[in-house]
């Protein structure tokens, strides 16, 4: 932060986390609280301010570009504007927005003093709350054929699943969008085996946490909503169950045979 | 965290993200404050905690898996115990050595209580600074051949590139592996143009952070060190140049064609 909360025309881009202040960084915080403005959706800007704010500048869920363009406004008018994102900015969320809207609009908004503040993004709070899924080599893919044609997503998921990476497939299903994971599942298990694990990932690192643990082959697409993460692990990744307690998911570090300490 | 501080034979396995507290979770700062044991490797040890400190359990850094088995048989002695990671736990990390081991280990590890604490990434922290390179699909490849042949890592990296994901490279150079990063640089040349985006992301979200943006023509496998991320655009990634500021590197959100608001 240093001199940009004292000096104006600053955007932050603001990365929240799963939502539960305990996850929020104290960068994060403290951009929150020097903020001006505070642009994003609203059920985002509802995990950290009040309803009633003056500050509070929300926005439908579809409107990213009018929404980046509305705070580099503000910014280039000598506020300073926070715009929040949950989970990570930079993934699938709003700091691409704004770098977009950066290049195409007045050559002012290049003069902006603009800074991204990470935050824990849904595929490590699913993974934290499961074991170490991620733990190996490993890719993010968005489902949502809005921003790209769904053959371009099909061909990623066969390349990755193809090349042994772990996938967290994020933006499911929505209703707008209600056959694309079910499509994904069936053409997964064209390459992968019906024991890989599958895990369905909802509202990770929130009071309402819930982790399904199941197989691709038993994997169902109407398990899933649109506070789910799907993560999809390799041939290699693990579950080691617990009396008790839910079972630990991990990929192991070890490529099969490269482990010195492998009883196998 | 809620029963577990006040209970015995727990195991937190903490993400400390990038190292300056300001991207430390309060989750994160809270578990270390409640261990009686803190384990990792000196450096990031040193990062959270005094040199002098009675709690410290330092060890090398390539002793991962006797490291989980010390902590986790001081919590199944009844210990609160902190196994401490740079950046998230679960990603390069110990979240994954310390559910391997209890897989490996005695029956009674698997009911001790284990939480896994999610951090920033380097590659979040990199992205962050650079503005939003990982904003389209995306994967994460070690390089380390400790771990994995170097054919499943040259199989990855092919897949990956032709597929059009953008690339952060872990671990990308050593003295012990000091060929390998040029190597995926030779392979990827064949595959993607030279104007390819890389960024060469050292010590990101620390006070000495530096990022260098160079394109997959220029990029020289000398520049990066073991402090070093490195990030591989895909054929979309762009540079937004800007006066007396870095630019900014963002990965579209939209495929070529699918941008309702594109000028092209």
């Amino acid at each position: 932060m240093s001199d940009a909360s004292t000096r104006s025309g600053t955007l932050w881009v603001i990365g929240l986390g799963p939502g539960e202040s305990h996850l929020l960084t104290p960068q994060a915080r403290e951009a929150l609280d020097a903020a001006e403005r505070l642009y994003g959706y609203g059920p985002y800007l509802n995990r950290v301010v009040d309803e009633h704010d003056p500050r509070r500048m929300a926005s439908d869920n579809r409107e990213e570009g009018a929404r980046a363009r509305q705070a580099l406004t503000d910014a280039a008018a000598g506020a300073r504007v926070a715009m929040v994102s949950g989970g990570d900015p930079g993934v699938f969320a709003m700091a691409a927005a704004v770098c977009e809207q950066i290049e195409r609009g007045p050559a002012h908004w290049r003069t902006l003093e603009v800074q991204m503040i990470p935050g824990i993004s849904a595929m490590f709070a699913v993974a934290a709350a499961c074991g170490a899924p991620l733990g190996h080599d490993f890719c993010a893919v968005s489902l949502s054929d809005n921003l790209k044609p769904w053959a371009l997503i099909e061909r990623r998921l066969k390349a990755a699943a193809g090349a042994g990476f772990v996938m967290a497939l994020y933006n499911p299903i929505s209703a707008s969008r209600p056959w694309q994971l079910g499509r994904a599942f069936e053409l997964l298990r064209d390459t992968l085996a019906g024991e890989t694990v599958v895990i369905f990932g909802r509202a990770a690192g929130r009071a309402d946490e819930h982790m399904q643990i199941t197989t691709l082959a038993e994997a169902r697409a109407e398990w899933a909503d649109m506070a789910t993460l799907v993560m999809i692990g390799s041939e290699q990744t693990r579950v080691v169950e617990r009396p008790d307690q839910p079972p630990l998911v991990y990929s192991p570090r070890f490529a099969p045979g490269c482990d010195p300490e492998s009883p196998a």
